[in-house]
């Protein structure tokens, strides 16, 4: 079908949106959603298929503004489709808890698949969107059912060509030949230090062809829609690769600035606001206009997507006649509920079970849970041997005509790329049918610290096994041991990090991290083996810290994390017989988890009058919450075997009750000790 | 110069010493310096510049190790060729203390240009000895004077190249066209997951063509010195660009298990090593052999690198007469320090001058500084109008032939590549004649958080321009604003973490950031308006915490930093009027620095028997050790005016006024409250 008026003037339209938006917001980007409306529009009206009455249908086709400063196409989009998203809406751009925030956030707006602004990002969920997919389909289709194969669009700007995770996330989507992921690539020639010729003059087209994609060229983004059509259909013929459109179009399109930077980060001045209203053929008096027609045009764009999801419906009622199994686990996962009774899958252990590395418990969960929970999907960053990530029963994720595996797998093979596997898990949960659990060493999850910071602010659920957790890495030395990254991630909110110390507290963490669907975690998990501790229970780790060694008129609190729990045991032995000096010892595996219990559930763990002192071989920043004394490691680690290391930084019962001695005497005569459970008021949450 | 039987004994015996290394290590990586050997050799015999007796000769050639895990190759070289590097220290490979950690580390070991291992890094690092090379000729070279052309050489194995760090910094270096350096890319399609088949099949020398590179390929980098030597040459010869040498090697050469990834991160068995002895024609009863006529090629090249820095001495003391004022320059530059009298170009303010933001404060500093310390190297990761990183005067550095600016520019336009830019100003502070400092939103330096901790680690001097510091960015929402960012970097050992409150905190922020030669600094900077403070000064200042407000008898302390600071003046007026509490102020712009001051200081600051409370518009994390309560934001910020979202969140005068007599009153009673300046012990440094 032909483009005719009506378009133009739904272009214009979704570009006046966003003038005048950012124009009442005194902020806010006009530019990229004025050159991109084209082929948003093209892309909204032609394309792609969704319901704005049932958002989350799972075969919708995704779209991600991986370029998120761009929200006002966006937010203009979803109202015209007739989203949650009111006029009103858009009028709060930009203000105090409306629903159309600066950058597009995913749990505050329906419509919003993942939440973009930090560049690249959005790409590289876009991949796992993609990926998510492919498997989804490879699982649950079957001759007849083509239940799953929707596309996911993404749309992104010269920012995020730059930025190193979306080069990541390209790469595995070429390696895995997503031919279901179709990338719009803003070629505007500004970025916000002027033109893109001062820092960014590689040719991307030959780029993304050595990533294994397919590249077509429109030359005119701003008017020829029936070339962005074609282009965008051509992308979708091209079923074993991912497709990247190289789109020319003009920043800011109609503004007297327009093609300069000036549109790109600010509001539009009056007089240029009125010259371009006129010029679209808009009454330059008037803001917020949607005429009729333009309506129209969209809702019945969303009345066929509606339609679409009608049949689907039927599909999938015939689906559950003939594949009930399949279609109850599909139904299941979309509901984010595990199966009855998984939890009886996780090992236990008893005191008298042998020293294990939590790395390798970690293995073992995987083993044993994988096998009732088919939505988790397993991967490393090229660490695979040493996070021990891949159960035993493991098929790769790869595209069959490689012969590695096959759709259906469930272990990625990221290779060496953190920061595009966080991006990628990000998209994977944001699909609705899997659950993503990714290793690398912990020191490395901090290359991905930018996508872990939206896994915490878009609340999914997806799970980094972090192994190699401390100086107890042994001979990699400094640059691999972590110092800093368990008060970076602690201080991250939202965002549990579980630091276990044995076999039935790396089972609890696992359990958390499953069943709380909307909250990331990092399982910080040792290299080194690790003895099975008394009173360590799955009910009590669940709680984030308990006692793990309670003890009559106790001198002191022993609070400790992962490998240093069992040390703190040793300590208690030590103590006592060097010192006459008694002393409890309390595992606190997760700060958040034990911070959400109640005050006098804490105060059982830390309570008052005993002075307390935390043992953990990193960064002791944080620790002053919980205890009144800190031991740790506020400096770099060292390269040796790891009880050298210990040894060195004096992370024995004879280090640690050196310095337990000195906080009893420290402590001496302080009548009241409150414990630092204790606060004067409540923190805002 | 044909090779001969000599070569192929210098290239076997690097291989036996890593392979006996990382034996009696029971720990290392031995196939990477096996299959790299040849290239080494070539490169340290035929084609580097240096000398191990003066190992900072500012125009020695660099020689760069990305795949640091492959140390002992490097650590074999330096030994060879005379660095303070003994047998013994080879035997000592990664063991506590030793000058062999398990990656190098280049505070550690003389010869180690950059610290390597998280990959990626060591490539970015390249880049950057690249770039301080070029800047450095243009600045100080002179028609008959050539006295800075030395070249940057970079291994770098499949790792690296996946990691997005390394694409940011490839596409950097197409731009600026530097032919100065030469990557070697160690293409054994072995990574630790296995066959690189299974995540990274994309074409290498296209991509690195498409970002403007030279790419040449060497088949037979086992055997081919000849092909390898050629291909160096071959990339010295072109000058416009950088230069990829893609080398075909096979891991662990000469292993039983040569090819395959088992020879990767362990140890060969014993039977392997035997056979590979008796191969290469050494005795396998013997360990860490290195025959005569090994050092005496080694040492002869040194020598020749010894004489060529003779003559470049010479050249360097006619330059001195010749050139009086730019040899000074130079020296003094080499030497690290800071011109005489610098430090009264640093603005100062008075109380009554006007509301200014920090960041347009850090512009003036670099405006009024960069005038009288010339080694300043400005930029930006593509915010340059928002980081106001651009001082007015400002050349940009580009390839002349780009019309844009020219190889003395002072001013590097990064792109959006914060990771890349992180790890390319290790590179600059590493060449030594220069000063990075670049700018970009704080809650992008996390995208960049690798290449921050190897600039801790490894000591050197770089200044991070973190702009929009907090949810005082208003508009732009969650997805921009900081919550965990200050904590995260203020755990990292070795890292100042500096958020200034007004104009004479941002000059001493600037004084302590550019006189600690061997600490990187984050400047955390507002994008609001900040007014002046009272009992500011930069002398005040630089001790990292002082009192903004002193008051007789006071009930409360209140303890700020940054944008922050002021309300809390504000609020002590309202706690006066409303609640006739009498509160000091202390501002607290750097904990790192506050905590290396004397115990009586810190205890003047924060005096026994007051409580007090800490306000800062993020996770209070970390605060707990200088105050006993902490009002801040432990969740995620929100989208709208910042004055709306102070208010949203209550850091007002009134919200804090609130806490601070809920703090006053848990306090109350409490005798002999003890500031939280006083621990039990010391912790470990």
């Amino acid at each position: 079908m032909a483009y005719s008026e009506v378009d133009k003037v739904a272009i214009n339209t979704i570009r006046l949106l966003a003038v005048d938006a950012t124009f009442k917001a005194s902020s806010g980007h006009p530019g990229a959603p004025m050159g991109l409306a084209p082929a948003a529009h093209v892309l909204f009206n032609r394309i792609m298929t969704y319901n704005p009455k049932n958002a989350n249908w799972v075969n919708r086709d995704r779209f991600v503004l991986s370029n998120g400063h761009a929200c006002m196409l966006q937010y203009a989009l979803l109202h015209l489709a007739g989203y949650k998203m009111s006029l009103d809406d858009l009028k709060a751009f930009r203000t105090v808890d409306s629903a159309t925030p600066g950058h597009p956030e995913s749990h505050d707006t329906e419509g919003v698949e993942v939440t973009t602004g930090p560049l690249g990002q959005g790409f590289a969920n876009a991949v796992g969107l993609a990926i998510a997919e492919r498997h989804t389909a490879a699982v649950f289709n079957k001759p007849g059912f083509d239940l799953i194969n929707n596309h996911t669009y993404v749309f992104l700007g010269d920012g995020c060509m730059m930025e190193g995770v979306a080069s990541e996330a390209a790469s595995v989507a070429g390696h895995l030949q997503l031919g279901n992921l179709i990338a719009i690539y803003d070629d505007n020639h500004i970025s916000i230090d002027g033109d893109t010729n001062c820092s960014f003059t590689e040719d991307v087209a030959k780029r993304f062809e050595a990533y294994g994609w397919h590249v077509v060229v429109v030359d005119d983004g701003d008017h020829d829609l029936e070339g962005i059509e074609a282009a965008i259909k051509k992308a979708q013929a091209v079923t074993d690769k991912p497709s990247l459109i190289k789109l020319k179009t003009t920043i800011g399109f109609g503004s007297k600035q327009q093609g300069t930077h000036s549109v790109h980060g600010s509001a539009l001045k009056p007089d240029d606001i009125t010259q371009v209203k006129i010029q679209f053929g808009f009454d330059p008096e008037k803001t917020f206009v949607v005429p009729q027609e333009v309506y129209d045009l969209y809702h019945k764009r969303s009345a066929h997507g509606a339609a679409r999801e009608q049949e689907w419906e039927q599909l999938l009622a015939k689906y559950s006649q003939a594949h009930p199994a399949e279609a109850a686990d599909l139904k299941r996962r979309l509901s984010g509920q595990l199966p009855e009774g998984w939890e009886k899958s996780l090992p236990t252990y008893a005191a008298t079970d042998a020293a294990v590395a939590t790395r390798k418990l970690s293995e073992t969960v995987l083993t044993k849970v994988e096998a009732v929970v088919p939505e988790l999907l397993g991967g490393s960053a090229d660490l695979t041997p040493s996070t021990l990530t891949r159960w035993k029963a493991a098929v790769d994720f790869q595209p069959p005509s490689l012969g590695l595996g096959d759709w259906s797998g469930r272990y990625i093979r990221y290779g060496v790329r953190e920061h595009g596997m966080g991006s990628i898990m990000n998209g994977l949960a944001a699909y609705g049918t899997v659950i993503p659990t990714s290793g690398t060493f912990l020191n490395f999850v901090s290359y991905a610290a930018g996508a872990v910071r939206l896994s915490a602010l878009s609340q999914v659920r997806v799970i980094w096994v972090a192994t190699h957790d401390s100086i107890g890495l042994g001979e990699d030395g400094p640059t691999h041991q972590p110092i800093e990254t368990l008060a970076h991630f602690r201080a991250l909110p939202n965002c549990m990090v579980w630091r276990p110390a044995d076999g039935n507290e790396t089972s609890a963490a696992y359990y958390v991290a499953l069943t709380s669907k909307h909250t990331p975690s990092i399982l910080a998990l040792s290299r080194q083996n690790l003895p099975q501790l008394e009173n360590s229970t799955i009910a009590h780790a669940i709680k984030g810290g308990y006692v793990v060694h309670e003890a009559a008129n106790a001198n002191i609190t022993l609070v400790s994390t992962g490998s240093e729990v069992g040390i703190c045991v040793d300590a208690v032995k030590y103590l006592k017989e060097h010192h006459n000096l008694t002393a409890r010892v309390v595992s606190l595996p997760c700060f958040e988890v034990f911070d959400a219990q109640s005050k006098e559930y804490r105060l059982s763990v830390l309570p008052d009058g005993i002075p307390s002192l935390s043992v953990e071989v990193m960064s002791t920043m944080g620790w002053e919450r919980y205890t009144h004394e800190q031991f740790g490691l506020n400096r770099f680690g060292a390269s040796g075997g790891y009880k050298d290391v210990y040894k060195k930084f004096e992370f024995t019962p004879e280090g640690i009750s050196k310095r337990a001695v000195a906080t009893v005497e420290f402590y001496k005569g302080v009548s009241n000790l409150r414990s630092p459970v204790n606060r004067a008021f409540q923190q805002l949450i």
